[in-house]
């Protein structure tokens, strides 16, 4: 796994019970958390792609409630050791239910390889500002599906 | 609407999309929000009853983020005007999106009304503890279907 500055990627507990499940996600006393800005849910098809998204100030800390994403992650950060790095993960329950927590100046985008649609979910710590939020379009770098 | 103290419903933006629609749920300056202690997600399956429910600290923000659920609510606050009410409501999309912001002393109950398994958000105001969370056996209070 490789290591950008900032970036925490952490398994997360499932309470399993035959009523339904449990899920912890995060709490103030969580690595990676700062402060409390806004949480919202994003949903993604089924072979759908959402890329890229940059942000210049905000933290995003992300699990997968439902279905299975691949993640695409490159750090832009011209100051980091990691710089133009870039990695991708798969991520969905039950074996990769994670807390990711992403920096800001890291570009990230999500493919959904699930039958289902996925449910993103996103706890950041400012409310969403689309003077700080980038959109760039997914030909500008590669997404490895 | 039943009007109980600090019990708040309000109707949450979908941003609709073709790729995976955008869900708002709670920012900082949310109406009910105080402080931010835990987020945390429960399944709930088809036909299953999670009740009851009582906090008394924690004050709970929820919603409905996939399939139907019913929700009981009883006021068991003894200085309150709605002591002893109760009322129950649908809760899930398209039409029924809604955070609820549930007080301490308001027992809950949900069943999943739905064919497919109910997620349920919630972000509450101070992290999970045992010593002010009660739970009370189903037989106690009607369970309104």
């Amino acid at each position: 796994m490789i290591n950008f500055e900032g970036l925490f990627i952490e398994k997360l507990n499932i309470i399993s019970d035959n009523r339904g499940s449990v899920l912890k996600f995060i709490s103030k006393d969580s690595k990676g958390y700062k402060k409390f800005g806004e949480c919202y849910i994003s949903e993604i098809k089924p072979g759908v792609i959402k890329a890229w998204k940059l942000h210049e100030i905000q933290t995003q800390n992300i699990a997968i409630l439902d279905g299975k994403i691949k993640l695409n992650l490159y750090d832009l950060r011209e100051n980091s050791e990691s710089y133009k790095e870039n990695f991708s993960l798969e991520v969905g329950r039950p074996n990769n239910y994670f807390r990711i927590t992403i920096p800001p100046g890291i570009l990230y985008g999500f493919k959904c390889i699930s039958k289902n649609k996925a449910i993103i979910i996103n706890c950041t710590d400012i409310e969403h500002d689309p003077k700080e939020t980038i959109n760039i379009g997914l030909e500008e770098y590669i997404f490895k599906q």
